[in-house]
């Protein structure tokens, strides 16, 4: 069970601000179907509202990375920061983008390797080789 | 300082396993660098090996992803896991593979919208919906 | 299922060290529930005395911070670490100290903008500005 | 060294979207002073907006929360993400908020034992207590 | 439900790259049980191959740690990421070693205070003392 | 610099509730260094006791584990969490009781193995096993 009331259609009606992002999501993402993150960000409509702008401008907005890309990127923070609901979501974002099995496992492997490294760079406390150093 | 000794040129030419995979390296990058990383793991040649095939296999083989976008995906990683000698580092791999700034402000964009909803996700500890299970 | 055996008010009678410790958490807090985080500590009697302790002293004494406010600062930690049973748990101690649903949004809207820009700032790897650090 | 440039005043002055940003900084908190942060993100005008507005919505509205508490809760949700420059910003922030030093130690305290705990209840694999089921 | 498929024994039959690594791992372990983890895998031969020889190579052969030593240490990262899968079958992996009740409280309570402690000495932003320095 | 002051030995004799914890440091460890994890902490006299207590108890007590073996735990978590005063303490600690080079080497091996399969573990969202559910 969430900590939060995750708010049925009815309710979101009941509230004009909510009611006005949900309308938005169903139109961008052209379904009827609006997942529970949305239900329980519309307890606190400004808040829903500024994170569905956000995640509209970044995530499918015209951009230098390709959608898809956009989608690995954020199943690799969530693995990283262990958001099962988010790990979920976006596996099936990712999917519904056109991910195929061999993108997602070797998102995986990248994953994996990085999470190793990571482990083994902050147990050296290795310093940063100058030549990585970025001059602009 | 790092909490291992990194090995200098000279001290790896004295272990042949290590020595091994140096050459490697620089044969695989088409460069004399090696950086800090691997002069730490040489204190363990075996682990040496393995990192490097598993980084060389995952990173630089042919694959369903571009190796670009590996790059960004472990700098996501990498963030999430807060390495700073592995953001540095991949930020400066990415770079050479071509990055643009652009891209890269993307990446940031996507990292910083993503740490945001993973906090919002797990603070309200929301239920997976089950449209985003898998069926296969 | 958890790693260790939650200990019934039974097993815990028969365990005096951790018997007073349990008597001393139902005197505290007026109520003869007591959750399964001292249930499995149970199996360590001095482990248990020694986190109640702390938890008591740390959490319900009188001191420079609200209760009501220690246990916001006590979700915060607990969503960065993703750590489920302490989220539901201490969401459901702030309620009952007379955390509002306003005051709840509030601190979830705080948790997500930080979880943004920790992601942000880690990958920008930015210098930490002069006028930030403490002179005392 | 930052793996993004930090634009300089004279820089920023050549990009009117991030000019306008760095305007309503300066003047929402009467100084001139702008801290790398958003030095760093100037480079991405759309997200430098984006986030400032989420940042003065968040933290400097009116609200349910003292502008000081939601400080504290960022410092602690920084110090569970290991954000270096965010626990430096915000623990100078929150001075310049009044923190006194025995709240500082109290904020401590709560997030060591935070940490502890989290630790704990992770290692243990705790079931949630159906008393902790929000119901609403 | 998973976000990868698990491979079933008669679908690993399929996959000769895969089938053989089944069998390594039944052989190593003298069990005909093969548990989530390597059929989740089993999607990707290769990553599944390396990461078997890893583990084989890391847990189980000769070395300068007992075996037992091996498990807890698992465990410890495996809780400090929350990686709820892994502290399960590290800790059923630990007990079939050995672990007994005492030896597990006292990892818990090693794991527990170095949370502790992590996070003051995080908020605290403390420079290494010079005499922690590594001298080699 | 750190967020808090860093307490001299002049500054903790005026306050002697720290004095005694350094006192009982210094007779404990058989050495007059005190490092600054406790100049910190002698801001706050009951937390600095409290911290030392356990640790104390935690770390050199008579116990099921050996002493270098806690070391090598701590190490584990710090590592995980990226505290980076933590690894320096916790390696020159482990250094201290004897930790070889060999044994240093293969505590990175299964912390950088950890790291990898934690990731993918949950980049995959597994169910547990059945078979690894304590069962007492």
């Amino acid at each position: 069970m969430a900590t939060v009331k995750l708010l049925t259609d009815r309710e979101v009606e009941a509230i004009p601000a909510a009611k006005a992002v949900f309308d938005d999501i169903r139109a961008t993402r052209k379904s009827d179907f609006v997942n529970n993150f949305w239900r329980g960000l519309a307890n606190d409509p400004p808040l829903l509202k500024r994170t569905w702008e956000d995640l509209k401008a970044v995530m499918t907005a015209e951009g230098a990375l390709d959608p898809l890309v956009r989608e690995m990127i954020y199943i690799a923070v969530s693995t990283a920061n262990g958001c099962q609901y988010c790990i979920h979501s976006h596996t099936a974002a990712a999917r519904a983008r056109g991910m195929t099995d061999a993108q997602h496992a070797e998102l995986l492997a990248v994953i994996g390797l990085a999470g190793k490294t990571n482990h083994l760079v902050t147990a050296m406390q290795l310093p940063v080789d100058p030549e990585f150093e970025v001059r602009t």
